[in-house]
């Protein structure tokens, strides 16, 4: 089995799978959301794309053994195992520093938008956008009446996912800062999760 | 009033609103999806973004009166009037060559996404990619298990929306190809739409 890097808490890292490769995303705390993202290595403005995804899944959260489609509505990923509830999020964009300031924030707040860009600038990569994540273990029930509720993860410490690739492609992963609401649990503590590549 | 403009059945139609004009839409023959975008006339790079519009609204589906957000996080329509029932679907990507191929079509189908990048080629603009649409009238109830339903539209001929720009922007409209499934009503009929500005 191959080496356990770190997503250090509040920060990202960028991936490169070959097709075949999988990735394995460790929830080491439990409680924390990882947004997620997909790109082919060959062409980044092919990525994986939830509004897509909504269309080919006929549903908002993906389960084991779905495909995770991108722009060009194609699986890009497989979601080839999930040890935990199954409740990820797909339809809440990644926070940003306009997220950090209208909840009061003044100085600069650590967010997964700039973390997507600064991970994929660490392998010399550049998204022109930032897709909406794939937001592993973020808790996002909807009502009947379309209303969002901000939940707390249903995880527990060491959940997993694997996620195998179609293509060759590069995953991105934030382990999310927010810290103001109980998105990553009740204590409002972000922090690292763990990853390992698979064959 | 101004002229009444037509947006022609499965094609779509760009036009320029300065802050404060708005843009009254109307679903002519009533069962008729109208996929809508809406960029920063003074920089494409900023557009109406459905996944940010989620956190926005803590909800999925938009009503009178709320403000429509950018990928930056701030209103750039008002939606000023409703007239329908209120369904709009904002988790559905614009429909593409891609899921026209997975329907059967092996010809080319006029599809929302071409529609975008030909109707803002016509005023010389461009954009990027096409992002998740504001898909008016669309119906897609999400149910508690987070499964979707590609419902028939709710509305009414000559239902209409009046949408209200909060900064100079750029609007688009597709009146959807979608033919194959009845997205656009039981009789799989796509039909023209009208559209007027208003000061």
């Amino acid at each position: 089995m191959s080496d356990l890097h770190v997503v250090p808490a509040c920060h990202g890292r960028a991936v490169h799978l070959s097709k075949g490769q999988a990735i394995q995303i460790i929830n080491t705390h439990g409680q924390q959301v990882v947004d997620t993202w997909c790109f082919n290595a060959h062409d980044m403005s092919e990525f994986m794309s939830m509004e897509h995804l909504h269309a080919t899944l006929q549903g908002i959260f993906p389960a084991k053994f779905d495909g995770l489609t991108t722009n060009r509505r194609r699986p890009i990923l497989i979601m080839e195992e999930d040890t935990s509830p199954g409740r990820h999020d797909t339809v809440i964009a990644a926070c940003d520093v306009h997220r950090y300031a209208a909840l009061g924030c003044t100085q600069y707040h650590n967010n997964c938008t700039d973390n997507l860009h600064a991970a994929l600038a660490q392998i010399d990569r550049r998204a022109t956008d930032c897709p909406a994540p794939l937001n592993l273990w973020m808790n996002i029930p909807v009502g009947p009446d379309g209303k969002i509720t901000w939940g707390e993860p249903l995880s527990k410490p060491g959940d997993h996912v694997i996620l195998r690739a179609m293509i060759d492609c590069i995953v991105v992963m934030s382990a999310c800062p927010q810290d103001l609401i109980p998105i990553n649990g009740a204590a409002c503590k972000p922090t690292e999760v763990h990853y390992r590549l698979l064959d």
